[in-house]
């Protein structure tokens, strides 16, 4: 069977109110994407979430790398492409690619996902899972150009941001939103950067789960010119657990596309 | 022409990571959907974003209620209907019904939408634009069974909240997103009352416009038991100026359908 059959092909479109102040897709509404991507993609080749619930299982979100060249804009149509690449024993990568309207690519994606018991609250091995329907969707070798996520630390000095976790923050699953995360970090920047930077790159790795409630701390420190590693932590009595590592790299729109 | 040619219909489903902590679609999405059905249907009939853009003019939300007597969950379908119910000088009433997939409704609402010119900030004459597409569409009659908002006020005590205006929270028009303060109102509450209590009426009046960095303070008044009116406030100086107006109605569930 042809490979490309196990790649699915999502269509979008930049809707009203889905986008920043610059009229550029939202990174949220992006984020909020590529999940849902995930679960149609999973559940059209029968591992999705309802499927896995059956199982007493649930994925959950350990990795994640975009890489954007352009961010679509309001009224403009997208495709966002999600493909099953490799299979370890306790994660499996998924990849995206995202493309413009005339179909050349604007940005990759990289995320990496664990299958965790919902009762013993360890991740399940993929390879011994009873049938083939992880491994027969694996697409090998598509390009995917993004750099490898690498190992971030962060100084902690004085706190860049607090956040309580509230209400509206929490997921089915009943943790702090994968997606909010990612907006608490895109808020540690000025409005005005945004007016003349877009996010190029950014990197985050999911660790400790957060509760409503929990108070979380965000620690920043500069890497290189544009270039920033974000902790968030969540205080759990006397001590702070990372809750989040993230780096975010932003770059400078060409004048000449404005 | 039939006036039902007028109603705009928008078919949804509630889709995986759209939904809150107890599986029901979140009221972040659901406030986003009637925005974006309000832009569908005027695009569609000539006096929507773009159309009105060019004329120098943004639609602006005055006020939302909104009636449920049950929310969607993850996989059900619903659909919006949509129509403009009246047009005053200044202001123009659009009202919905939300049904489910069987097509029994289960909720209402209704927004008051001003047009703003872009320039003097003021609000446009409707009933002297030029042509008649307006008031073409106007439906009149079709049931919409909404309590009319009322004038909500608040004895500003001890503040429940205090919010800084970030990046994330900033619309296409550089204020504070409507939809965002509907989520800092839910954030009052504790997770816990979420669990049992649905909210089945929510009213909100936008006054003043909050921009990024603002200082947003949340003051709250019980009103009735389950009801509990909301200020919320920027600061301006020394001063506090009205941003939102809000009255929030909370309902327990009925055990038996849960």
């Amino acid at each position: 069977m042809d490979k490309e059959a196990f790649v699915g092909c999502y269509d979008f479109e930049v809707e009203p109110f889905q986008e920043d102040f610059t009229g550029r897709l939202s990174w949220g509404v992006l984020g909020n994407l590529l999940l849902r991507c995930a679960s149609l993609h999973a559940t059209t080749h029968g591992f999705g979430y309802n499927r896995v619930e059956d199982d007493a299982y649930a994925w959950v979100l350990s990795r994640m790398v975009v890489e954007l060249d352009e961010m679509p804009r309001t009224g403009e149509r997208f495709t966002l492409e999600t493909w099953v690449a490799s299979l370890y024993r306790l994660f499996t990568d998924r990849l995206y690619a995202l493309r413009a309207a005339d179909g050349h690519p604007i940005g990759y994606a990289l995320t990496i996902w664990a299958l965790i018991d919902k009762q013993t609250r360890r991740p399940a091995d993929l390879e011994k899972l009873a049938d083939e329907r992880f491994r027969r969707v694996l697409v090998e070798g598509r390009a995917c150009p993004v750099t490898a996520p690498g190992r971030i630390r962060v100084k902690h000095g004085v706190p860049a941001m607090t956040y309580t976790a509230h209400y509206t923050d929490i997921d089915i699953n009943g943790h702090f939103n994968s997606i909010r995360y990612i907006e608490l970090i895109l808020n540690l920047f000025p409005q005005a950067l945004y007016a003349t930077h877009g996010i190029s790159r950014l990197e985050v790795a999911y660790s400790v789960e957060a509760m409503c409630g929990d108070e979380l701390t965000l620690y920043t420190e500069e890497k290189a010119p544009g270039v920033t590693a974000v902790e968030i932590c969540k205080r759990v009595g006397e001590r702070e657990e990372v809750a989040v590592r993230a780096e975010i790299t932003f770059k400078p729109y060409e004048k000449d596309k404005e």
